[in-house]
C-alpha cells in the first residue's frame, strides 16, 4: 500500500496538525471537509489535495472513495466529524439529535467501511477514531453527543475485534479535555492547559507506527493538569 | 404519580414477563409495539392495554405519550426495543445500519425524552433501558448492534446523571446471554444457561423498587454457567 | 445448604442493618469482628451470633470457620472490612499502606478461600464482597485505598468467573458515597443524599435472592444527587 | 533533571528492550533486579548498572534509591516485577498470594512513591507500570496475579491522579496477550502473534515523550490477532 493518508472532518487544528505530520512522515494527504474553501492554505502547505464531503451523504462518502480509487486507496484514515446538540434532556430538538448520531457515528459506519473495503485488499491499513470524554462518560444535559460518541466507540471496537486479525489496525483516540487553537489560546498562567494539536497528533502518529504485534486500539490524552 | 407502566417494545418474553411482574405488584401496564395484535392474550392475562407505535417514528413515539396524557403519565417506562445489521463490516447495506441505530438508539431517545417531560414534573418515576452484551463490548461482526446498543448506554448514563438529581431513576440493563423462550428452550442437561425472562424481571423490579438513597445506574445479569 | 449467613467486619451502620435483613428473611447469622463487645445489642436483637476475629490473621479466619463447621457452614458470606492510610502518596506510613492492603483485601481472600472450600462441597451459596467508589476510580490522596479496594475487586471477579459455573454466586457491591449513620446523619435540607444502611442492604438481599439464570456479579449503589 | 532511568524487575525480555530503547535514546540506565549476575551482558551491551534490589523488602527499596540520589534522581522509573500464585482459588496458599501481592502490588507502592519524592521537587519525571490482561479482568484460576494486578493499576491510577497536575507523568501499561523470547519463539505460521518486547518498548517510549499537554494515562498493547 502506498503512503497515503484521508482525513475526514479537516479544519480544525487537530486536522491540520494530522496533516502537517502525516506529510512530514512522507504521507500524500487528502483532506475531506463539507467546506474546502477554508482548506486552501493547508493543501498550499501541506501538498495535500481536498475534497469536498458531507459524511452525513451516503453518496457524498461513495464519491470521494471513488475519486481517491482513481490514485490509489488511503492506507491511513482518520475520522474526525461530530455534531452537538446541547442542553438539557427534554428541551432537545430530535431532529439535531438525529442529525449528531448522523455525523458523530452514522459517518464514521460509512467511512469505516469504505476504508476497510479497500484496506482488506492489501491486508493492511489503519483506520483512526476521534473519542471524546463524551466517549466513556455520559454527561449531564449532553445526551445526544453522548450517544453519538458512544456509539462511535462501539463501531471502533467491533471494528478492531473484527478487522485486526485481518491485518487492518483500527484504534480510537479518547481526546479528554478541550484543545487550544487561534481562538482558544492555552491561558499564560496555566501552561499547557489545553491539549495543543500537534501533541496530540504525535500519539495518532504513534498508534499508526505501531507494530502489529503490539497494537492498542485505544489511546486516550488529556492535559497535565485536566481533572479526571 | 399514580402506579402505572408503560414497556415499549412489547412482545418478546422479557417484556411478557415484565408486565407480569408490575402487573402483580399492582402496576396497571401499557404495552407499545409495532404490531399489537401478538399482545392480546398478554393484555386479557394482565389487565394491560396495548398501543401500536414504532418508536423509530417520531410521531408515533408523541401519539403514543398523548394517548397516555389522557389517563395519566406513567410512572414507570421501559424501553426493550432493538434492531440488528448482522455479518462482516464491509457486507453490511447501510440502510440496514441506520435501521439498527433508529430503533435501538435514537427511539430509545424519543421514549426516554417524552417520558421525562412527563416525571419531571412529578419529579419521580423510573425510566429502564434494555441492553445487552453489545452495550459493553463491540464484537466483530456485529458493528451496527455495536453502535446502537453503545449509543443508548450513552444515552441511559447521560440521563442519569442529568435527571436523577431531579428525582427520576434512570437505570440501564445488560442482559449478558441468551434469554430461554418457547423457541429456545433452556437444555435439558444444562439448567438455567439461558436467562429466564422472569429472572430478570426481578432484577428490574429491584431497580424500581430502590430506595432513591441508594439508586443503581446498572446491573448486569447472566446465567451461572455464562462465560464473561 | 441451611439459611446460615455470616457478615464479616460487623459493626458499622452496613453490618447492622445486613444482620436485621438476613435475620428478617429467616437466616441464623454469625456476626464477626476485632471487637465484639460492641455487637451484643445487635446479638441480642437479631438472634445473631459473635465471633472474635481479626481477618489479618490467619489463624483467626481458620478459627472462626472452624468454629462455623461445628454448627454448619454458612451460605452466604459478606466481607465488609477495609482500613485506609490516607493522604499525599509520599507521606504514606509504608506500614499502614501494607496494613490497608491485608485488611481490606488480603482478608477478603482469606474469608473468600474459607467460604469458597465449604460451599464447593454444597455446590452453592452467595459470597459478596463490599466495595466502593475506589474500587473502579484511584482518587489523589487514596492510593492505598485504591490499591486494596481494587484488588478486592479483582478478587471478586477472578472469583466470580471461576466459582459461578461451580454454583456458587459471587458479588462486588460498589457503594458510591457516604453511609449515613448516627454520627454522620442526613441533612435536614438534603433527604436521602447519604445512603440508608437499609437501602444498601436491600441490594445485598436482591443478589443473594438472584436466580442462578440471571446473576450479577456488580452492582453500583449511590444516593439520588450523588455526582457521579 | 537529567536523562537517567531506572528499570526495576529487569532481566527478562521486555526489560532489555526497555534498556536498550532508552540507551539509544540518551539514558543513563540504572537495573534493578533480585539477581543482578544475569545482567551483566545488558550491562556492558547498554551501558547501564546494575543494582540488587528485592521490591518486597522495604529496606532494598530504600537502599536503592539512596544510592540513586548519590548521583542523581531518575527522570524515568519503570516497574515491572511481579508474581504470581496459580491454580484453583481453594487450592491456594496463603503465603504465596501474600507475596504476589507483595512483589506485584506493593512493592510499586515502594517504588513508585520513593520515584515521587525525587521527582516532586523536579516537578516533572516519568512512572510507568507494567501491568496484563489480569489487571482488567479477573480470571478464572488466577485470583491472587487478579489482586496484584489490580491493585497496581488502582495504585498507578491514584498517582496519576494526585501526580500529574504537580508535574509527574504517571502511567499504566496493559500488556494483553503473550510476550515473545528465546525460550518462547513466535510460531513460523503465525507472524507476530507474540508481543515484541522492543515493539512494546516503542509505546514505552511514545509514553515517556508525550507532551504534557496530552498525557496518556493507560495503554493497551496487544498482538494483532489476540482475542480481546
Amino acid at each position: 500500500m502506498s503512503k497515503t493518508a484521508l482525513i475526514v472532518g479537516a479544519g480544525s487544528g487537530l486536522s491540520a496538525a494530522l496533516a502537517r505530520a502525516l506529510s512530514k512522515d512522507g504521507y500524500s494527504c487528502t483532506l475531506a471537509a463539507r467546506n474546502v474553501d477554508k482548506l486552501a492554505a493547508l493543501c498550499k502547505e501541506t501538498g495535500a489535495t481536498s475534497i469536498a464531503c458531507d459524511v452525513g451523504r451516503r453518496e457524498d462518502v461513495e464519491r470521494l472513495f471513488a475519486q481517491l480509487d482513481a490514485t490509489g486507496a488511503p492506507s491511513v484514515v482518520i475520522y474526525n466529524p461530530s455534531a452537538r446538540a446541547r442542553g438539557p434532556l427534554v428541551e432537545l430538538d430530535p431532529a439535531k439529535v438525529a442529525q449528531t448520531l448522523a455525523i458523530t457515528a452514522f459517518g464514521g459506519f460509512l467511512v469505516g467501511q469504505a476504508a476497510a473495503k479497500r484496506m482488506l485488499e492489501a491486508k493492511s491499513g489503519t483506520i483512526v477514531f476521534t473519542g471524546a470524554s463524551a466517549s466513556v462518560k455520559g454527561y449531564a444535559n449532553s445526551a445526544a453527543f453522548a450517544m453519538g460518541k458512544f456509539a462511535l466507540r462501539g463501531l471502533a471496537q467491533s471494528m478492531a475485534r473484527e478487522l485486526q486479525p485481518q491485518g487492518i489496525h483500527v484504534a480510537h483516540v479518547v481526546i479528554d479535555g478541550g484543545i487550544s487553537s487561534a481562538t482558544r489560546p492555552v491561558p499564560a498562567d496555566k501552561p499547557d492547559s489545553l491539549l495543543a494539536p500537534e501533541a496530540i497528533a504525535e500519539s495518532y502518529m504513534h498508534l499508526i507506527k505501531q507494530s502489529r504485534s503490539a497494537w492498542s486500539w485505544e489511546i486516550e490524552v488529556r492535559p497535565w493538569v485536566e481533572r479526571f
